[in-house]
């Protein structure tokens, strides 16, 4: 018999929250633990493992589990391992793909939350059919995931799509992005690039703006939201220079591989149209004529709470996958 | 018997370049013809086939000859295609590919010239052997090829790969590009792109430099050139300029892709370690902390009259390619 489910584990620094998934991309259980508390790497997968089990007890066990996909920060696709992560506990290189299969007995494949949204995207969401799309995450940071011909692009390294990396501001203005580089579109289209442009706002401009009842230093991009939502006309033009920079930028992607479409996915585009219409209008006012207004910018169809866990899931369907698994 | 020939093309728009290549990229033969002598397209492909038919003659037949690989300005690979191409005297839609075959009796698949010269690079070049590189080529525009996983990038459409038209300058003192948009690549880092650089400088600045001994408006990037090679300040400072941009643009291309190298071809490609050395400065000055230092920048290791056809004939050798030949 075919094995029905998988299991998707989505590693972040805070939390790691994993669930059993079938073929259609239900949810049919999750958990998650502490990412922090564990300062040891083997402790954390033997927790890890044994809440994943309990889960798994629960359909049928784990002759029924097809593998576990995990997406985790700075996860090699080719090798399975975690490399160099800055907001991980555990340092240097290592081998979890392997850790985990060790414990569950199951075959193992990870890879970074960028690539694992688009995979999630392609098997179960708005990609369903599509074989060339761009995935931009906007969350925190700005991930990228790129498929070309059904497949996510890893590189030669295995680290290849690191969009939210790319220049969008090469003047002394450039904001310095916590990459150390200044100017990259994650240092303006993140939720925390929102959080700058409306501190610096404040401070440089006269505007009246519900944000100036806020203390400067602790306005976020939520708050932004907020005010724009209220009719607020500054937070509406911060979403309008956040859109555009982005948009811009698109147009640089979709130059290099030609996508269907850009599908956006996170807590930024909770915005919604406010952030839609400036990113749509800067891509094809950018664009190479030939792809002017025939490239879709699409929102993601996955629930926010499963997204992580069901890209995840998704390498493990994944049967043309470039990397072996481990077993 | 497996065929031991095929027949490379290389359209351009004032002359089409032929000649029968065997599988170790060596060049047999070659001809040519005026491609602007033959406003009717079927007399274009009368000609063209009867002439590529006595090279094919010489080399014991057409029945050695394995297909036809031509690279043509806006060639859709996919569809065999050349469709609305502006420098060339066939407007709308031309089944290039077609046709070819129909009058040759063997396979045909076309590309564009950058696409062609990754595929020979690949195929007979530098890069051999490698999985992931980035071509991109200084001609009188900017062109470039992507390889990812051994295969060139054609994106849903067929035309992926338009790095020439990404920004390098957003602000008002953007240039115009040829494709109407403003700041690309293209309009600094291309043969023309030099030449209006050291167009720009004679004009704005009161610097020395033997470039001003030539009427400013018929500046070539070969003049610059040869002022460079006496030790022209001005003549160095202007290929230190385009290679910092180009090199700056390159950053953001490996974000993408994280290729092995990139490979960089034509005439702009003369100037050598002038040109190389600020390129891979700014390139390691502006790529994400992981890849500095780890991708090379090498210049394409074939002859420049024989790069063209060798591009365009690797096209029938590739037995993985995604689009089907025309029969």
């Amino acid at each position: 018999m075919e094995k029905p489910y998988v299991v998707g584990v989505d590693m972040g620094g805070t939390n790691t929250k994993f669930g059993i998934v079938d073929a259609r991309g239900h949810v049919l259980n999750s958990s998650s633990i502490k990412t922090q508390q564990y300062t040891d790497i083997n402790e954390y997968c033997d927790v890890l493992c044994s809440e994943m089990m309990k889960l798994v007890n629960v359909h049928g066990g784990i002759d029924l589990i097809r593998g576990v996909g995990a997406g985790a920060p700075n996860a090699n696709y080719y090798t399975g391992n975690i490399e160099n992560a800055a907001n991980l506990p555990w340092k240097g290189i290592v081998p979890f793909a392997q850790m985990i299969s060790d414990r569950m007995g199951v075959p193992c494949r990870i890879t970074n939350d960028a690539n694992a949204a688009a995979m999630g995207e392609m098997t179960y969401g708005v990609a369903k059919g599509m074989k060339n799309f761009i995935m931009i995450t906007l969350g925190t940071g700005v991930g990228s995931g790129i498929v070309i011909d059904g497949k996510v692009v890893y590189g030669h390294d295995g680290f290849a799509g690191e969009l939210g990396h790319t220049k969008i501001i090469r003047d002394a203005s450039a904001r310095l992005c916590g990459c150390g580089q200044k100017g990259c579109i994650e240092a303006y289209a993140s939720a925390n690039g929102v959080a700058r442009t409306a501190q610096e706002w404040v401070t440089t401009t006269d505007k009246p703006s519900l944000l100036r009842d806020i203390p400067t230093e602790s306005i976020t991009s939520k708050d932004v939201f907020d005010a724009a939502m209220k009719g607020d006309e500054m937070a509406r033009e911060i979403f309008d220079y956040t859109g555009t920079l982005l948009g811009q930028k698109l147009a640089d992607f979709i130059a290099f591989s030609a996508p269907e479409a850009i599908v956006l996915f996170g807590g930024l585009t909770k915005a919604g149209d406010i952030l839609l219409q400036p990113i749509v209008k800067a891509m094809n006012e950018n664009v190479v004529r030939f792809w002017k207004d025939k490239v879709r910018v699409l929102f993601s169809s996955l629930k926010d709470a499963d997204a992580a866990i069901l890209g995840a899931s998704a390498l493990v369907w994944d049967v043309d996958a470039q990397a072996p698994m481990t077993v």
